[in-house]
């Protein structure tokens, strides 16, 4: 008996405006309703949501759900197509979104290269073309 | 072009060897490896890996990738089988886990239910038997 998989993947920030633009506009995350004071929501696949929660919200006590919210840049890796790598920095630097540093991961298992990113509040975005993990 | 899935989730501890305790003995996920003084790694499924930080050491400058650590209370919803929810009950109470909550999700498209815990960092995790967020 153990879990089959992660549903819900937070991260934190201020201003969920920003997030939105750059989750749904620049990463083309599939965004199916606008951000509520609390969380922008993300449809990521089948079997994932991305939530971005303001953390001043969703950290006050007496919400209808346990509280939490963590301050700080936070970090995320996300699956791209390894034949899309160049595709991404063109639309990344058409948007204006600087590539902080990308490393290419030959020794693992499963080879492959990463292009990092922050978002606007300072959380770490990966774009990853392989499973690194495996093996 | 989009991400195709979130390969990396990563939530913080200050104490890995208390993070492996509670994500592998209590939860049971897959760890193929033990700590190293920078992170924990769960296998989750195929598509999917939980990483657990030390932030004290992921936000210090000139690591091999860039930085990041955030404090406070994260949080993550973690699938299990709506058959399974009971024994998941009794395994934390035989565990000494305390349950911060249990919600009932009627009225969304697929309906369940959720347990809420809280890691030994403070970290919100939820144990639920549904894709709330679908529809």
């Amino acid at each position: 008996m153990k879990p089959s998989g992660i549903l819900e993947t937070i991260i934190y920030a201020n201003d969920l405006e920003q997030a939105a633009w750059f989750y749904h506009e620049v990463l083309g995350l599939e965004m199916p309703r606008e951000p509520s004071e609390l969380a922008a929501f993300f449809r990521i696949n089948e079997h994932q949501v991305l939530l971005v929660f303001d953390p001043t919200v969703s950290d006050q006590p007496g919400r209808a759900a346990p509280s939490h919210g963590a301050r700080g840049p936070g970090h995320i890796a996300l699956r791209i197509e390894p034949e899309h790598y160049d595709a991404w920095k063109r639309r990344l630097s058409g948007f204006g979104v600087a590539i902080e540093q990308e490393i290419e991961w030959p020794n693992h298992t499963d080879p492959g290269r990463s292009i990092y990113l922050r978002d606007p509040t300072g959380n770490s975005v990966e774009l990853i073309t392989a499973d690194i993990w495996r093996g």
